[in-house]
């Protein structure tokens, strides 16, 4: 198999490939076509390209990516259900399950977290594909328990290590998988993924506390949906715990992580650092 | 990994290993731990010792097995929700969702989903651990597809040809991958892994014969779940198409279709013979 090298198309095959209801299928590509900024694959392919160029390290990124997105999309479209965080908008449309109905919706999530998998066995290097799936495995079980924490919360007193906690497995676990899954595809050695997987912690720590600060600063026509939710929930966000100004000093300290992680790295890590610079300077 | 030889073992391992909250591992442990007659497994497992004796081929059957009964878990934890179809009693207790919350039901069918993926990664043999991974997405993505089809309906007028459809992918498509999971574990040739698939296709039709038929001839106390819901919930079904008679007839006809394709084995494979025959016989 030879996917196309964007990641829509490579989605788009994976969709079209399976031989859905098209009922199914529709609901599918509704949440994992649509708008998006694809953040994960970006990640996963821009960590590729800083280990060898795209030529050299074959399909194999393009479906790590592609697979990483479909389990961000199924964690969405199951977040979103009234049994968790009862979304009723997404990225500036009605959630899936208002779009379709609660029936389709939980089974398209459940079908975009086969996908994934299903994605992974088509690599062609065997141990790759293995090491992948293990990698993809774990992200994705780490963030459902992180959403577990989440939902159920932590203990009574929340600090700061149970928000830190929560939050490398709810965002982080697969913001790191893309990351050092997109190593792995281009042959990364072990020094190389260790580099990267504190590039990728970061990273998935500067996410979630620009996504706190502006659910607190930004308005919900801005961001396309609704804001001051995890707030008015009760839950534990960056801004609760160490204030707005305390919370853009540390994504400033994440910023500099990031940049320094990527040290020994020439300037086939650029995209990766510009991609932490523009995350930290994020408004929207 | 050497995982023990019984499919509990296995399974306890898994989800031990994973290092989950506890109130997650709680919700596994209930559904997945919990009585049931992990039929799958068991079907992985004789058709491995079909090929070839225990000893010869290590703990990969042992961990399709519990890979499958995974899936299976995953499957009827989702579809007992109220999205689905909302069954407050399976196997005599009451469902994941009345037992614990909608929340915690709905991310624990999505962690057993995940360890299934994560437990196939533990195969030794990276062509054979990418050979499962492959089957088993394979048939769950078409359960799923199966659900949909169940849940929306397929047509204005359900026919027996929907009807066989519907069932090949809710409920044979497991069955065929348990089967063809534990033939692959053992090294079947291309023409065991025939004959098995076809053995695989009668259990599977047989076993949803027989589902439905008890459906509308037991009681809710001897089978410990509610009776008559597919029929009250005008779901086409074997009895509804066929009668009783002609169903009883059909699941004759699976049995016999059962035993001619494994004609070609020897008493490796008496343990999957009495398993039809069984089946064909069962009353609650």
């Amino acid at each position: 198999m030879t996917p196309p090298p964007d990641t829509d198309a490579c989605l788009r095959d994976a969709l079209d490939g399976a031989g859905l209801d098209p009922r199914l299928a529709d609901a599918l590509a509704y949440s994992v076509l649509g708008p998006g900024k694809r953040v994960r694959p970006r990640l996963c392919r821009m960590a590729a390209e800083a280990i060898a160029e795209r030529a050299e390290h074959g399909p194999a990124a393009a479906i790590a990516a592609a697979a990483v997105e479909l389990i961000h999309a199924f964690s969405l479209i199951h977040d979103d259900l009234p049994e968790l965080d009862d979304d009723d908008l997404r990225r500036g449309r009605p959630t899936l399950h208002v779009h379709t109905s609660h029936a389709l919706a939980l089974l398209a999530g459940d079908a975009a977290h086969t996908l994934a998998f299903r994605l992974l066995a088509r690599v062609d290097d065997a141990t790759l594909s293995r090491a992948l799936t293990a990698e993809l495995a774990d992200a994705t079980l780490a963030m459902i328990d992180g959403q577990v924490r989440d939902t159920l919360g932590v203990d009574d007193e929340p600090d700061a290590e149970a928000l830190m906690r929560t939050h490398a497995l709810k965002t982080g676990a697969l913001i790191r998988c893309a990351v050092r899954s997109g190593a792995l595809a281009a042959g990364a050695t072990e020094a190389q993924l260790v580099a990267l997987s504190a590039y990728a912690d970061a990273v998935g720590l500067m996410f979630q506390a620009v996504d706190d600060l502006l659910d607190v600063t930004a308005t919900a026509d801005t961001l396309g949906k609704a804001t001051q939710k995890d707030a008015d929930a009760g839950k534990t966000t960056f801004p609760g715990l160490f204030g707005i100004d305390g919370t853009r000093a540390r994504i400033a300290r994440y910023r500099d992580d990031a940049r320094d992680a990527l040290a020994g790295f020439g300037a086939s890590a650029d995209p990766l650092r510009q991609f932490a610079a523009d995350l930290a300077a994020r408004d929207r």
